[in-house]
């Protein structure tokens, strides 16, 4: 049996750092204690490592394919799923009165996160079919969500995203798919819709793709875009499967990694009766898509978060079992060879995995709990924060992790050597479907646009600044600790840098918008950096109040956090750092280049 | 057509970097001139693009497999691997006595270059054979030779490297292949060999194994290895092939990539008459092998230069063809997209690239141009600073590649966006294959403790004062110049920086080994980076002086080494600058965790 997760680690993000049980004091999880909670982590643990964990080299090794009639996928696959909806797993986060669970976001993105562990490929159908469901739950209209959201909820009926089209990745001001208004209530949608996860298979009774499409007349680019809900089989008055709608599988892409998700080209209305409903007002698609977005980047930011934490488990297992060569002092070539985890150099690629896959776990969790708060709050200007907060580290949470916790797996292999890249192990796997996390769901280079080009300057910088108010009542409580303030002192340097450096490249590009934002992508990585800091200054400070009256395995826990802390404000908060001084350059290399010569 | 090289490029480093007609003037190429090195390089460019590059999709998805007799790969493999001997392209940098071209080995070494890009795991086995037929070449007795040579030149007979065992990959110290001397002059050898790269399969008619094993009785460790050459299939006196050697195929490694180099677990002596031949003296094995990984670990670097050399020229490609979005200021969404080249984070990953793979590309081709010097010098002192220079750059020249290009690969897929995830294009099976190059022939962590632990220390440092001479004569040429003068300067520092930095670490590493060489990896990183960024400073004072006279599109080419150079100094260089800082910290933080605490 593989490990999934560091059990302990979890309870120490949920509870711990993030105190979940707090989150029940709010109406809405009243129900619930910490009793529920971690009755429905067990039940996802043993769901991933029965069902998900068993098949996810087989579903890599024999990917999805089209038989000429339909879609054939592993019947592990399905039986994963099965057990998954049948243990509610679609329902965690939604309303009791639609059928849900009514539990916190957080909890849910912690189930979430041991089915992706376990098995990436397999995960990705339910985490699409949430993120479709609440887009119905908060556009739909009543018979829609009549007709449809219950069975998602089943786990009856799954969701996609269709955004993406051949000749519009990143720009979807030039989608195609038009939506022609009908006298009937719904619009003929005609199209075709590239990179589509879960476009095509018999997983589940039915799919309900939630597309983006133009209704003409619109204004142009991103402002006419609508969102429509376009099932593949429709649904009679009765609630019945009605006959099939006209959406035709046009192609499966065949991927690096992720292969469990089949992933498809679709082609839409190629009859003229591929029929669409309205989610939202016209032209307001893009801005509804964001909801769902959003949640969605958070949900890949923690995707890539577990999968380079899956890999730092295995890559800690085989370091403790693995003899190889004697410590550096020990001449005798006659004495016993050590567990390699002894050698520094393999200490250090394990130290940079636990610093990378715990502070993005505690990224990503930490802004599922925001969520969660945002969600449940009443005060209007505190939800007015929270959105700011939210919207401010979204694509921190979405890129830093698919950036380093894709260099954690690479650093699994490395610990591995020859075996590590070998398919008998499963850290390339991890590593492969780990690479697809900064493209898809908006590309690392257009998170880094959003963060530098509108999060951090909307509201006269206020998202910064709520931001920073956090991350400063954390220094303030670390520089009264012996231990921590040293961190504390640097973290306080660090933000002051990041704030001047943004100011600089804010200004820049009122002036002058290409280079202004011409290393945004750079920007990104280094405020990830900044944040991620933060938190595991706060995880040194619960472990260090914690460590007192803790018994001899929380010792070694806490003393891994204290160390991790230490690991990253020494190895790698410096190079935020040295990249911010970059950035404050302004520097126009790339922007000079010129083309002929590349 | 793929490209495989910008042979513009190619040439400015042989001819104005390099001066390659310059060997001419020794007696030992005094045949050849520009006109005979650009025929061979032609020649190899042809073979590299119709018979190596068709194939190389194909054998990745279709790996070679035991079927129960034989070994089974793509019949594609073959036909390239004959154009490649036909071509005599086994034999290029060895002597005319025995057959060979006696071309330089910067121009062996080019030629490899355009197979390695085009096919790096068809090319797999020319590398291993001229390794295998080098290390006969000086170690073999006149017998051997007689047997052996010629057939391995003319590409009749592969060769192979057997150093790693199941329980002994890195920690040569501990293998247990044996040899038992007999009376007849050959040995009997018994034990497992791991890894083996082109161990079994039906390419040529005969395979030479280079076989490391101990001889009873001798020192225990490293220095009770000794060398052997173990035949597949024995020769008769006649030099015809005889019957089989006892050395049978135990397994097949499936890799993630490098897929079409059949990797493989290799049983000598299961029915006790495996013969092999000693090569060199008893228990001098490993100096011997060292020879071979030399050269080989040249050789690893540049296959890793050109799997993201091939990579960049994809992306190249795609970015300047694929149109997407708009101009940050252009707020129109009717006005035409434009190609993704214009955007500046594209730009910014393409420039990275380019740095990366022209500055590895300059790199081993100024060591493999070093290794002519060193093969044809008939000054001793000259020799010996000519080794010690090479011994200090190999870990370099072997890692740097190996770590940066598969940075390089990892941008050229994102630069292709989720296209660059599928396997419809090929920048997803560069990314793999060149994941294995920090692995084979001496890890990542391996090269940084050759390179710390040894290399800069030997004789008193006098290798890192020898580089150090030439980096300073680079910067003193570079001062002068009004466009170069402030890289010349802060090149100054780093290297100031880097002797300083070696100096406390050399010196903690006398008193506390494990805390001296703790970092001993990113120690090696840092100094690849000031190395590359002196040899692009070096390309750029070419450039500068050649763009005086050239032609349009000349000027373009020599702009663009410029502007990458500026790149390189702005951009890459200052990550080094901080790791050298955090080195001068000597922290002990991944030596101080305890096993239990990770």
């Amino acid at each position: 049996m593989h490990p999934i997760i560091n059990r302990r680690d979890l309870d120490f993000l949920l509870y711990e750092l993030l105190d979940a049980e707090d989150l029940c004091r709010r109406p809405r999880f009243a129900e619930h204690d910490r009793a529920t909670f971690d009755a429905v982590i067990d039940a996802a643990l043993a769901i991933a490592a029965e069902k998900f964990l068993p098949h996810a080299a087989a579903v890599d090794a024999q990917e999805p394919e089209f038989d000429g009639a339909q879609v054939r996928i592993l019947p592990a696959v399905r039986e994963a799923l099965d057990a998954l909806r049948e243990g509610g797993f679609m329902a965690v986060p939604f309303d009791a009165e639609d059928g849900g669970m009514q539990l916190p976001w957080l909890i849910h993105q912690a189930c979430g996160a041991l089915f992706s562990s376990a098995n990436i490929g397999t995960a990705g159908y339910p985490l699409l079919t949430v993120g479709a469901a609440n887009l119905l739950k908060a556009f739909g209209s009543e018979a829609l969500k009549a007709r449809y959201l219950r069975p998602m909820l089943e786990g009856r009926y799954f969701g996609t995203m269709c955004l993406s089209e051949p000749q519009a990745g990143s720009s979807l001001a030039d989608i195609r798919t038009r939506a022609e208004p009908t006298d009937e209530g719904h619009y003929l949608i005609t199209g075709s819709k590239m990179w589509i996860s879960g476009g095509d298979h018999e997983l589940a009774e039915n799919i309900v793709h939630m597309v983006l499409a133009k209704i003409p007349g619109g204004p142009p680019g991103v402002k006419g875009i609508s969102l429509f809900l376009v099932p593949r089989i429709r649904i009679e008055d009765d609630g019945s499967l009605g006959p099939r709608n006209d959406v035709a599988l046009a192609g499966i892409n065949h991927k690096m990694g992720y292969r469990g998700t089949v992933n498809t080209l679709l082609s839409l209305g190629e009859h003229g009766d591929c029929r669409g409903w309205l989610l939202g007002e016209p032209h307001e698609g893009l801005k509804a898509m964001f909801q769902m977005m959003n949640e969605a980047r958070i949900g890949v930011g923690l995707g890539a978060t577990m999968l380079g934490y899956a890999g730092y488990l295995h890559a800690l297992e085989y370091a403790r079992g693995r003899p190889q060569g004697r410590a550096i002092t020990d001449r005798d070539p006659t004495s016993p060879m050590v567990p390699i985890i002894r050698h520094a150099d393999v200490r250090r690629m394990l130290l940079t995995q636990k610093a990378y896959v715990e502070g993005a776990l505690a990224l990503v969790l930490y802004c599922s709990r925001l969520l969660d708060e945002l969600h449940t709050c009443r005060d209007p200007a505190e939800r007015d924060a929270l959105h700011l907060l939210l919207e401010l580290l979204t694509p921190v949470a979405k890129s830093w992790p698919s950036e380093f916790c894709l260099e954690a797996n690479k650093l699994a292999i490395q610990v591995l050597g020859g075996y590590g890249y070998t398919r008998d192990y499963p850290v390339e796997r991890l590593y492969r479907d780990n690479r697809l996390n900064a493209i898809h769901e908006g590309t690392h280079g257009i998170q880094g646009l959003d963060l530098l080009g509108r999060k951090v300057s909307m509201q006269g910088g206020r998202a910064l600044a709520l931001l920073s108010a956090r991350v400063h009542e954390t220094i303030a409580e670390a520089e009264t600790s012996v231990q921590l303030s040293a961190h504390a002192a640097v973290l306080r340097e660090s933000c002051h840098e990041l704030a001047d450096v943004t100011r600089r490249l804010v200004e820049a590009t009122g002036r002058h918008p290409e280079l202004g934002l011409a290393n945004a992508t750079l920007y990104l990585d280094a405020f990830g950096h900044v944040v991620v800091a933060w938190l595991w200054l706060r995880q040194a400070l619960v472990a260090l109040h914690a460590q007192a009256d803790a018994g001899e395995a929380d010792q070694d826990f806490y003393a891994g956090k204290l160390a991790a802390c230490r690991f990253f404000f020494i190895y790698e908060l410096p190079k935020a750092r040295e990249r911010l001084q970059l950035l404050a350059r302004l520097d126009d290399t790339t922007l000079a280049m010129a083309e002929a010569s590349f």
